[in-house]
């Protein structure tokens, strides 16, 4: 049994290596840890800020003998880890934090919407669809237009598809590639809200304020925090995000995306069981942001502050934009967080800034 | 020739591996960059976060060759880094930054207060002492007690000792292991104050607040930022820093420790030609770091903004002090460091903490 709070010297895993886990492990490293990552990726920006690196495939058995038998606790940085090593790494007596249920309902949009509606949390209207004419099925229910999902995966606005009309629905699920699905009803939403949420292993609970999220073709392009406007919307998103905590009892930090719609009421999109794109902002703009909070979380430490310090507009450097590196840095009010990624690709996150500003109100 | 500005995912060496390397690297690491550590030591602090290590002998040729290939700029986190392997990186055709003549000035007292002298900067009353009949000679001149210190090496009050008569010159010598020594008379002052002071590859310089020292057996305990009292030290020491670094052509972070006498006036006892513990309170009080500011400069980056954003009280972890972590970590306004020790061996460095609050007035 690992002894939690885990003491600094201790070896935490991440699978994954991308900037989420970069990002977990230079905030691991300053409260004194190590830190191994699994990733199949050679030389990947996790990999290159960590004491260990296995490039194996996550389901690799004797990677995963690796990983268990160096760290005390094991987390992940995307929510798409195979269940099967997860159960792998567990079967070799290891820590893992998240939990693989809070995993398994992340993985599974169908299994996400159900148990957040079981939870009294709500949603926008869905169904599974399996087949054409469930689709039309749908259609017949709800009215258009549909939104058809994969199941599973899908990231960044890939794996969805609007459908117009219920003749369009055999040409949906191709494009899709047949693959299970679910049709979701449109969300009438004025805003987009986040917010990132953490639990630590003693139940504690640790909200960061609530931001205002922009996307730009299904990717997050920027981030404003805390979010303007009265306070209604913030309270009932963290009544949710509790309520989500709970209901997974969960260990790590959360990140909560949800609709706004008209009347000021909020439905849940989607959760990621992981440190998030919407809370990068936490970086320059908290004293404790969300990678330590994870760090903190899953090693059984206390939780820290989530307050916001400034006002912070984060936004995402996609492709050649991390290029403008050189201008960014002359900006005084600007902190630019880069990746370490080796090819500037087409939409491809390569770091963000957050542009600083001073608060005009204390939130929370 | 190396390209300035270094673009993102450039290697940065770094001679060292301790916990200035370490946060160096985590700087670095934000900003894009690899890191590549050289250190005798196996299981390093900095290593564990860098993306190269080797181990080696600093002056080992095939690992310098090794470094140099691998890097666009090599730094240091330590002063009394072999002259031999700096030379032998420039032979090399490797970039080093902060400058030979820099490292060569600050690793000899003697020349130290001779080259600040120079430069119209006041420092105590010093004479070279290689023999008994010079400490006595020096007593003549300048009256008890003197401080006898060896001209290289020492640190954290090693290689210094109190000599409070003629008599004892002897004794004093043999306790320094007769080494080639300087002479000070006492400071007389009322308090020690430090300033961080960066310069950049185009001669712009950035400088951070006064700072505060409380020294216990010679060790750096607290440093209070920004440091209370009225302007006027504040100019002086920015004076000093300003004129410093443009006597040395420096670039990089340099820490300037300085005496401030009863009459506000300041004497600089010593400077660190590195990032330095004094400033360790801007990782969580300024805007950009010491240790961002320091790769920003190396690499030939804008520098960043030093304004005090928070006043800190850092307060160094000596030893078994380290290992209340899980209180400091419940403290609300505490930023906890931790270096990745092995062993709290006594009065050792293990980390630090940054206790913050607002700042009654602003600085700078």
């Amino acid at each position: 049994m690992t002894p939690f709070p885990l003491p600094p010297g201790s070896t935490i895993g991440i699978l994954g290596g991308g900037q989420l886990g970069r990002m977990l492990a230079l905030a691991a490293a300053r409260l004194g840890f190590d830190v191994a990552i699994l990733t199949p990726e050679a030389d990947s920006p996790a990999g290159r800020v960590a004491a260990h690196v296995i490039v194996a495939e996550y389901e690799e058995p004797g990677a995963l003998k690796t990983l268990a038998d160096l760290c005390q606790v094991i987390t992940f940085e995307f929510e798409n880890v195979p269940a099967g090593a997860v159960l792998e790494l567990q079967r070799l007596g290891a820590e893992v934090a998240p939990n693989p249920r809070a995993l398994a309902v992340a993985q599974d949009r169908l299994e996400e919407k159900t148990f957040l509606n079981q939870a009294g949390i709500p949603t926008v209207g869905f169904v599974p669809i399996d087949s054409e004419a469930e689709l039309r099925a749908a259609f017949r229910r709800f009215g258009p237009p549909l939104l058809l999902k994969t199941r599973r995966g899908g990231y960044d606005g890939k794996g969805q598809i609007w459908v117009e009309k219920a003749d369009d629905s055999a040409g949906a699920l191709a494009a899709l590639g047949q693959l299970p699905a679910i049709a979701e009803t449109p969300a009438d939403f004025r805003r987009e809200v986040a917010i990132i949420a953490a639990r630590g292993r003693d139940g504690e609970i640790a909200l960061y304020p609530l931001t205002e999220s922009h996307h730009e073709n299904g990717i997050l392009r920027r981030t404003t925090a805390p979010a303007a406007g009265p306070p209604r919307p913030h309270a009932e998103a963290e009544r949710i995000a509790a309520t989500l905590l709970t209901a997974l009892n969960y260990v790590g930090v959360l990140g909560l995306e949800l609709f706004e719609r008209d009347d000021g009421r909020l439905l849940v999109n989607e959760f990621a069981p992981r440190v998030h794109n919407t809370g990068h902002w936490t970086l320059d703009g908290c004293g404790v942001d969300q990678f330590e909070q994870h760090i903190r979380a899953v090693a059984g430490w206390p939780l820290g502050p989530t307050a916001a310090t400034h006002h912070v507009e984060m936004t995402n450097l996609l492709g050649e934009e991390a290029l403008t590196w050189a201008n960014l840095a002359r900006e005084p009010e600007t902190r630019v967080w880069l990746y370490g990624k080796r090819d500037h690709l087409p939409g491809r996150k390569m770091g963000h800034v957050n542009r600083l500003s001073a608060l005009d109100s204390p939130r929370r």
